[in-house]
């Protein structure tokens, strides 16, 4: 069975040692035992991890790639995770820096539903940057959200999201906030053709995300937020490979900042911003832009934005979509950094005036060429 | 009402910026939004974050206390880590050092449903440390685990627990391998008067969870082992908090490192491993353990075993779970360490000779004081 393939990068003082180390993660993600203890057989054949190459990188770091067995990963999103740096991602010195899934993985995995060309189709925005402005702030009435949420179809927005903050307060019920904003929107998109789509935040008990989910959808949202760091990836693959269902997801970067910010541990911003969450089935990536309020470079922006639109996969290709840094000034240069397959996220900026955020919408819509 | 605290750790030049950040805080874990377009009145005054209090650490180091609203956390675990550490994880140089729940919180959030003194009345081990032997590697098949089951609690063994790495596996689906283990345990149990736990690993698409955790009460399992970095910490409340389910869980840290690998982001190893596990109602909480092949310190894991067992709260003290380290020569230097109420894992070792695991799970228990 073709395995798929694990790239770390290790901190290690020589060939030797790294050679070691990654021998060590190749048990470590997989039996979880010392190696002359191994089981003979099937155990030592298939499931435990191989190395397959190690190179050096300068200094004291080095590249290591590492194989698994499909069977080691089954057909569980999460435990797929698990293989890929479950404990290994407690040690010092190794990042995940790619994923190679191979045919069998691949086919597990299909990755996006909709992906860019399904978005563009639900939203009728053929050609150019989407926007999407954000419902909030957490303690507004869901009346009040339903409110902003019509200026933002009137002022022409691709996609209405609500702040992943979103969740819990006795200000707004989900069911409630769900209702009211699919009402308001549904009511202005028949006044003004707009086909701008709503993302609602998922949020829930764990034994109520189910019945959420359905909730939402059958109230008429478009699509659907999801926060992986904080309830898990395998939510949203559950999402995204359930053709009843039917939804476009959304993931947002809450609760995963430590997981790029050291540069010896965790995951490399494109893997986990990119790859991952494709892999995983969003059609849509939120990640904290270069210039807003969080420390993202213009490199690792774009290493993200690589990530998600890769034509070779793996799957459908899928939008970036930066928050904060955005404005009518910055349009043209983010224009120029992102291209036209791009979300952009607008938020706290279009609530100076919230009875006004039809205009900020349109402002900031006729900033973005249209690209066609 | 009364609201809950946060300590966050930020690197920052001077007070000022130490309070500009604090202040940032404030604003992104809350509104999100500028602080000029914070609407007047119920957001601003209540569901806005307020930093209360800020001290130096020396150097470039500062403590900043944020409080927080209950109504912007509410009822759902996930939306109170949201509102502790959501995006301000995202930004470098912020570390969560402390969480204080106040009335209004400690009254959501009960915490573990059995704690150290359910755990020992289940299992019977009044005194003494526990030994926690790990059903092994992945790639056995039901009958093989079934086998290493019986051994263990032949030899004395408290818990019973699956590798965190058995999941989807073809050789041993969930079902089959949960009622295997179940069956030859009852057995044995029944032989020989032990009352060894058994704890299976919960796997299972995001969709099949809810059956899963039910099949394995059903079919005999004594507790479960939940990774709350996969599948989320509200998956870890949502089985505490349920009274007809009344199952321990044990927390396993899988793809949980990075939160704290670096010294100046994510998570102060206590208070993830401690605070927020009690908090979620974990009654066991397994951790790399000093001296195996993570890289925790003797202080880092002291930390650990002192948030999960401090007296004084959040609920119910919790039982440490070193994992890794553990031998017979080391036994006497581990309880000097970790003293009584402890779960020490024991993995790899034990299964030199798969077919005489009793005897060195019997050997174990008799280089660990009984402490009566």
């Amino acid at each position: 069975m073709s395995r798929f393939t694990v790239t770390y990068r290790l901190r290690a003082a020589s060939r030797a040692e790294a050679q070691a180390r990654a021998e060590g993660i190749a048990l470590e993600q997989t039996v979880e035992i010392p190696r002359n203890v191994v089981p003979a057989g099937y155990v030592a054949d298939e499931i435990l991890g191989r190395v397959e190459e190690i190179g050096s990188l300068g200094e004291d770091l080095w590249q290591a790639s590492v194989s698994y067995s499909p069977d080691s990963a089954g057909d569980e999103f999460t435990q797929f995770l698990n293989v890929v740096f479950g404990n290994s991602s407690i040690q010092q010195g190794i990042r995940v820096t790619g994923i190679d899934l191979g045919p069998e993985m691949a086919a597990r995995l299909p990755g996006p539903r909709f992906g860019i060309a399904g978005i563009r189709a639900l939203c009728g925005r053929a050609t150019g940057g989407m926007i999407a402005p954000v419902l909030k702030p957490m303690g507004l009435t869901p009346a009040e959200l339903a409110r902003l949420a019509e200026g933002c179809v009137r002022g022409g927005a691709d996609i209405v999201k609500e702040d992943h903050g979103l969740a819990g307060q006795p200000s707004a019920p989900f069911r409630a906030r769900v209702e009211a904003v699919c009402a308001a929107m549904r009511k202005v998109r028949a006044q003004t053709g707009q086909r701008t789509l709503y993302f609602p935040n998922l949020s829930g008990r764990a034994d109520e995300i189910e019945r959420n989910l359905r909730f939402l959808r059958d109230a008429g949202a478009d699509g659907v937020l999801v926060m992986p760091g904080l309830f898990g990836f395998g939510l949203v693959h559950r999402i995204a490979t359930d053709a009843g269902l039917n939804l476009p997801v959304m993931t947002h970067p809450s609760f995963l900042g430590p997981f790029v910010l050291a540069p010896d541990n965790g995951i490399d911003h494109g893997v986990l911003f990119g790859t991952i969450q494709r892999l995983a089935g969003a059609d849509i990536s939120v990640f904290p832009n270069v210039g807003g309020r969080f420390g993202f470079s213009a490199e690792e922006c774009r290493a993200i934005a690589r990530a998600c639109r890769d034509p070779s996969g793996p799957g459908r290709a899928m939008l970036p979509s930066p928050g904060g840094g955005m404005s009518v000034a910055r349009a043209a240069d983010m224009q120029a950094m992102y291209g036209q397959d791009v979300v952009y996220l607008l938020g706290g900026s279009l609530l100076r005036d919230p009875g006004r955020i039809d205009e900020a919408v349109a402002e900031m819509r006729r900033a973005l060429p249209t690209g066609a």
